[in-house]
């Protein structure tokens, strides 16, 4: 196979510990995975570039971005140096706007050795296809102040085009599982956005009659996450249900910081980017407290999608068998630092191989 | 003290049930508290009314109900007969909205005997208080067609006025508690209403320096929600960010089927509105399956505001006493039927009493 050129931005915070460590577990493979070979170029983006430029990536990122096979993110934001929403936008949702990455795909599941909060989690394994270009996540909208009172208004845009996409990703997807689709839904307290959701969603489970259905309410959804995660198989959601949903998932999972995901480019016209679902957590920034497997896993997600499907299942492998070891993170209940999981995974990968 | 005349509205599916459960409650505590005196007008509103009358509610209803010094609500709504923004708008948003009960208060805590779902469920015991007249639960919107392509655009609008009055319930309640207030947020992705909601949150905490103050995300906030539920005090939250937070609260409880709240007119012109946080379930009405502690607990929340404090009390003491003996319904783990847990709660009201 041909070699894969991959963009690594690391961003901020405890992005720049699991990036290395990922990439260090990508370098591992490389050198025992006769087929795998990768590129990997580093773009040193994020808060300390805005800092020093008032950007947080150069003008031509996005071009330079497009030459690449995948995007490969750490993490994004220093809310107590620049407004979250400035770091943001001008990064990770830059990249997932400017490269037509409209669907946001996070898979949830029990993973050996790492205990659940829940007292008698059964086996879950989900997915949750999250619409990822538009919905609430809008620039419409503003606040007005008439010197006496202000009103902020917050316009949430679903387009047919984004949302049909969307749930047909999820439709395909359960075909190959376990042909259920759960539609995550708010139509009795969100009166517009919601009932037109639900419309297409019925429409185009039409096309897929032999694929069970349901939709249920954001609210109730959340609660059956704890109760009943073994419910589900596709979970569809707008942005912001997704956004919920997923960290959701990653707590009953047994930790945020292991949980990965993948931004995807459906057309295949540019490079899809592939970011763990948690964030930059400046608070335990450079202390080795970082929980790696979010990101490494997220790595296994990429090998996956670009068609090196043995690469990434034994990625999969290294993780559980060095979390059923014990070697863990201190958020997982381990008392191991981000470089000593590192090097257990990479360990496993090149024992394993010989 | 006066008599308190109370209107009951059932509403639909469990809602009939757990309503007479909790009426059953009330009149057995009037009979051993010399201070009770109650009088229960019920009033038969909801789907049934609407399929006879093409209204959820009377013209009058909302005139009726002023009348009263605190309206009693089972649950609303018959997705199968009945959409949902019809029922709900028609009768359970229509009477928060006409009473101006812009505050949604629920309590979330551990209840002796109920097994929480988490498997170290520390002690937790956190009021989520809701705004509950505005934000994302708005009727500004609409879908357009222009014969090839569909756009929904739903509308949220938060004024300063609400959002503000919201965060001071909660700083106040705060300081008679812990003095802690976590604010729900989504600055990072939901661009103006968020930091409007952010700014008014910091601006209105300059006015409590002795409270200790967060912001956290929805999604982080959700996932905390279910690894950390010990670390909060009081939670102020958006309409649709309470609501979800609050089904979640209730899930960790160890079911939806015990949450209760308080819709409260803040001013005190109209009567205050309250109801459990779970919905009408049609798929397990009329089977003496559903949980009638949410109903009863929400009726103490109502003597307690109707300054009853001590009926209050008792309501509390005498549902833990029930689950700590086992008598529970199947969602709490029990065998119990609604009227035999309903039936033990009274047996020991007047058995305390003695
Ligand atoms: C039924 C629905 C409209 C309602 C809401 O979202 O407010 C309910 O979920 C609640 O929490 O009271
Ligand atoms: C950081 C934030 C803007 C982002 C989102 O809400 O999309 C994150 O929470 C995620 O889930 O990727």
């Amino acid at each position: 196979m041909a070699k894969i050129k991959i963009a690594c931005l690391p961003g901020d915070g405890i992005g720049v510990e699991v990036m290395a460590s990922a990439k260090e577990v990508l370098q591992t493979l490389a050198t025992v995975e006769e087929d795998l070979k990768i590129e990997l170029v580093d773009f040193n983006w994020g808060s300390d570039h805005y800092i020093e430029t008032g950007e947080m990536m150069p003008e031509h990122a996005i071009d330079t971005l497009k030459g690449f096979d995948a995007v490969f993110l750490g993490a994004v934001g220093n809310p107590a140096l620049i407004p979250d929403h400035i770091s943001l936008w001008g990064m990770l949702i830059k990249i997932r706007r400017e490269l037509s990455l409209s669907l946001n795909i996070r898979p949830a599941r029990v993973i050996n050795g790492i205990q659940s909060p829940l007292h008698s989690p059964r086996k879950f394994d989900f997915i949750v296809v999250r619409e990822n270009s538009e919905g609430e996540y809008s620039e419409s909208g503003g606040v007005i102040h008439n010197g006496v009172n202000e009103i902020a208004v917050q316009n949430a845009i679903f387009t047919r085009q984004a949302t049909e996409r969307a749930m047909r990703f999820a439709f395909d997807l359960a075909r190959k599982r376990e042909s259920k689709v759960t539609s995550a839904t708010k139509s009795n307290g969100i009166v517009h956005s919601m009932p037109f959701w639900d419309r297409v969603f019925q429409e185009v489970a039409k096309d897929y009659p032999d694929v069970k259905t349901e939709s249920i309410h954001i609210d109730a959804l959340a609660a059956f996450i704890v109760t009943k995660p073994q419910n589900f198989d596709v979970i569809v959601a707008s942005n912001l249900f997704g956004d919920i949903l997923t960290d959701l998932a990653g707590a009953v999972m047994g930790s945020i910081g292991i949980a990965p995901s993948a931004n995807l480019n459906p057309d295949g016209r540019f490079p899809s980017m592939f970011e763990p679902v948690h964030g930059s957590a400046p608070d335990i920034a450079g202390q080795e407290k970082a929980n790696p497997i979010g990101q490494i896993w997220t790595a296994a997600l990429m090998l996956d999608h670009l068609g090196h499907l043995n690469a990434s299942k034994r990625i999969i492998e290294a993780i559980e068998e060095v979390t059923k070891q014990g070697i863990k993170t201190a958020d997982v209940g381990g008392a191991y630092s981000t470089r000593e999981v590192t090097n257990a995974i990479c360990d496993y990968l090149i024992s394993s191989a010989q």
